[in-house]
């Protein structure tokens, strides 16, 4: 999605080789205007697909599957991270490591909001290591739905995780794949489209 | 919000007499089509406010603020609960205590992403005892932006936060306004709107 692409460079900072800051308008502030044009992308990549649930992971998921799902016209439903009073007893879970804050944790999703008719779309603001992906993954699979695809803004293409969910046989779109951010430079993989 | 009441009988559930769960719409899986008729009534509480950001915190506020702005046409930042490798030095901190979960965690707002001329509108789903919007408030003193008002979906009106607030002399508006939830039944506040 060259759109994206131009505002990844404009607006983003890299941090080191692996740490891309675009929480000016993806994670931290969001611009809303732009998630609507992400939103159609995803719609279009996946038309026909037969969605009926976005399925995310609280936080920085939230924001994209929400406006993402008015094109889709189906609920969103965002995996929760920790042990809340509130939360159903009955729950998918799943163990995930995350690299950014060098911590395992628990993710689910009660078993009301996943049902074998569903077929499930993951969409999530990065995929790097892919370990979100795989939690995800995991849960739509014990619910017994069938998971359709995977829809990404930005992959970082240098990090496994997206070679790991496509030799699992899982179609990944990414609206931006990023091959390289060595010295501040980043290089897109050719065919992020 | 008659709509909204009348959704919140219909599949909400009371545990106990405090918990009103309403994951299957609100919290959990996500009704986006029912949030977009909540964005466009605070849009319509709020017209002429001159909004120019929403403020939310993370995991649950950020839907319903992200589908809420697409009616203001301002950016939403959302609050980080936790201190990750990514965030910036340079942010605004406030403490806030969950009875929910029955601990006190830090929250941060980049300091880039509030500034002195903004005019803030917080929008959460559930405003109880009042310890998030009073995080968020904390961080929008610090900022030197002015907060215009807060919107809620969902106010437990037998919590203390809605009249903490509004005698601070906060502007509060709340979609449904519960009086009490005794014995499964739940009965709203005749001023909910």
């Amino acid at each position: 999605m060259q759109k994206l692409k131009e505002k990844i460079l404009r607006e983003g900072r890299v941090q080191g080789d692996h740490i891309l800051k675009v929480d000016n308008f993806l994670n931290h502030q969001v611009d809303v205007d732009f998630l609507n044009e992400i939103g159609q992308e995803f719609a279009k990549r996946f038309t026909d697909a037969g969605i009926t649930k976005i399925l995310t992971i609280e936080a920085s998921g939230i924001a994209v599957a929400a406006i993402t799902a008015q094109y889709f016209r189906v609920p969103v439903v965002f995996a929760k991270k920790a042990q809340s009073k509130n939360l159903d007893q009955d729950v998918y879970r799943s163990q995930v490591f995350s690299f950014t804050k060098d911590q395992t944790y628990q993710i689910m999703v009660s078993s009301k909001y996943l049902e074998q008719e569903d077929r499930v779309l993951i969409i999530d603001d990065f995929l790097a290591n892919g370990q979100a992906a795989l939690g995800l993954k995991d849960i739509v699979e014990q619910s017994g739905a069938e998971l359709v695809g995977i829809g990404i803004v930005i992959e970082k293409g240098f990090q496994p995780g997206g070679q790991i969910l496509r030799e699992a046989g899982i179609r990944v779109e990414s609206l931006a794949v990023i091959q390289s951010m060595v010295e501040g430079q980043i290089v897109f993989a050719g065919d992020a489209g």
